[in-house]
């Protein structure tokens, strides 16, 4: 019950600082003796401390003889900082209790290890779940080498993501549109299709939501129609890396170029969404919040590529056979086919717009 | 306070009768002296006593002098049966407390007169919302002599309603489905487009839901594709109208009439919306669920003839830029004409199945 609270204590420390420690996880540590804590820190950003260390450094003396809870396995290797599980036993902690093992296979247990080695008493596995969930980005991030992949779709009550004339301005109201802002921070990188930047021209920062870090933002554009005055390319307000294939004209490419945005070109006539993620994977994004229309929508969907769905629910009505829809594509054939979510969570964010959230459960993961 | 608990329990049993009164409305009553019930009564069937009627035959001699408690003001008319503000001033009643006035504008205030000149006190308006909103069908058919019609849907969290097959059993699950046999069941008639019987050969009944009284099923089939061996047709479970128009072949009419459906010609090229329910109210129709496609769903917002909308919606994702979506038509064009729904209701059904409901607020109302 006690490791309980703690734990929980420290999940919650390790959540403050969402949004600001990718590519690491969120971790959270409290140092416990007789009962009272006597240190607590987090990790609060990468090439910075530890949670274990900022939380042992606040124990100082005290740490002597007391018990470590901490969310993450510690590591057990040089990084960019010390092992902490070194430091752990130098404190002269005697009991270490562990949320989650490491996510990676590789090295998963060897932390418990050295502190075992040392005599340390050691639990795994309370408030595991949480944790997980907590860095499910990081999980996935370190087992696959890709994104993890949220989607997010505001549609109204009959299905429509704008009006039969291409007007989405606005589906959700404000509350709504401030959460997206936040959803956004909390992202390595923001990605929308070409047909989105053309018609919207949007600025794809977290501009509602004070902070210095800025989304990279990814555009697909598979024959490079990219607008050289779009919002995207000239305000320097992030990163913007837009992804072409071997059918944008070279003199096109240079010209996006010269005005300091990254053209990446995929060897390939269509943009394959596998791909584009290993290279998204493999520049260091680890969390992707697709925002996109019927069509990269519909993509991520046929190559069964998200982890993740947030769907806004306006409750009105916009009606029009032709008014786009949230996902395009080639999708299933038959309802068994479909695919469920998981760990659905429904909240009213105001008086009119729903959020809906869930995993899309894939038979087979690609 | 006293005055709202008689009256809740007058609008519960009159809820009770919910599916059973049409034409007329539900009403409740309770018969109260020196604080005691002592007759209470509902409203059960047309053409059988009003509530006031059976509250006053359960107090017997007790009503002299007593308060009669009933959720619609009482008739002062002989229609079937005598007039109700009569029998309340035979039986000696003291005090009439009435939720809601009549709601034809012909009639109101009549009742509530013939018992103030018997010199019984009236209060009029406790808990008259919750009245009002238990007869929304009634209130809406005896001021327009349209039935009230009831959108229902049943889509995807990607805003489908079936595969790019057309194939769609199912998108609710077993739960969801159910509740809407009993929701049938509490409409006067159901309708559907010729599409949906074509591709589903579907039975329109209440059948999941015990009950002798199965709604009228309409079809609108405005060339008459209707196949002579459609369930709707052949199997007699319910009474079945095909609207079409003039473009029917004679002879098909002439068919489909001997096996005993009704065929309504109506005398346009196409099914308008408004001339299909000035039809369906003149025959007594006051309550109608359309379970329509994207064409016949479409065709009712485009004709703002939508008074209530009940979204069951699936959270799970078929994907498909070729997938039929809830609501076709020709729809707004842009944003600020969206129809906003009013008394937004969210309902989790069960694991994956949401119930959402509310009225859309047609700034002008056909």
């Amino acid at each position: 019950m006690q490791d309980e609270v703690f734990m929980r204590l420290a999940l919650d420390m390790a959540k403050g600082a969402a949004g600001q420690t990718s590519p690491n996880p969120m971790v959270g540590s409290v140092v416990v003796k007789n009962g009272e804590i006597v240190g607590m820190g987090a990790h609060l950003k990468a090439g910075e401390p530890h949670a274990e260390v900022h939380a042992l450094r606040m124990s100082g003396e005290k740490a002597d003889g007391a018990t470590i809870y901490v969310t993450l396995e510690p590591c057990s290797h040089h990084g960019r900082t010390p092992p902490c599980a070194d430091a752990i036993v130098a404190a002269g902690i005697s009991r270490a209790v562990i949320a989650s093992l490491d996510p990676n296979p590789l090295v998963a247990g060897r932390g418990v290890g050295k502190l075992k080695a040392a005599g340390i008493e050691v639990t795994v596995g309370v408030l595991e779940e949480e944790a997980r969930k907590l860095n499910e980005v990081f999980f996935h991030y370190i087992s696959t080498g890709r994104p993890f992949v949220t989607v997010k779709t505001a549609m109204t009550l009959d299905g429509k993501i704008a009006a039969k004339t291409g007007h989405s301005q606005w589906i959700t109201g404000e509350a709504a549109r401030r959460e997206v802002h936040q959803l956004r921070h909390r992202h390595d990188a923001i990605l929308v299709g070409i047909n989105t930047v053309i018609a919207d021209d949007p600025e794809l920062t977290a501009r509602l939501y004070q902070t210095e870090r800025q989304p990279v933002r990814v555009i697909l554009d598979s024959t490079l129609r990219m607008p050289l005055n779009a919002r995207v390319v000239t305000d320097g307000k992030a990163p913007t890396w837009v992804f072409t294939t071997r059918r944008a004209p070279l003199d096109k490419i240079e010209a996006i170029r010269r005005l300091g945005v990254q053209v990446l070109v995929l060897d390939a006539q269509v943009i394959e969404i596998g791909m584009l993620l290993n290279t998204l994977g493999q520049a260091g994004i680890t969390s992707l919040l697709v925002e996109g229309g019927t069509g990269v929508n519909g993509a991520f969907f046929d190559a069964r590529a998200i982890q993740k769905l947030i769907s806004y629910l306006a409750c009105k009505l916009i009606g029009g056979a032709a008014a786009p829809v949230p996902f395009g594509g080639g999708g299933i054939a038959y309802m068994h086919e479909a695919v469920w979510l998981d760990d659905i969570e429904v909240r009213q964010v105001d008086r009119h717009d729903l959020r809906i959230s869930g995993y899309p459960r894939w038979v087979m993961e690609q």
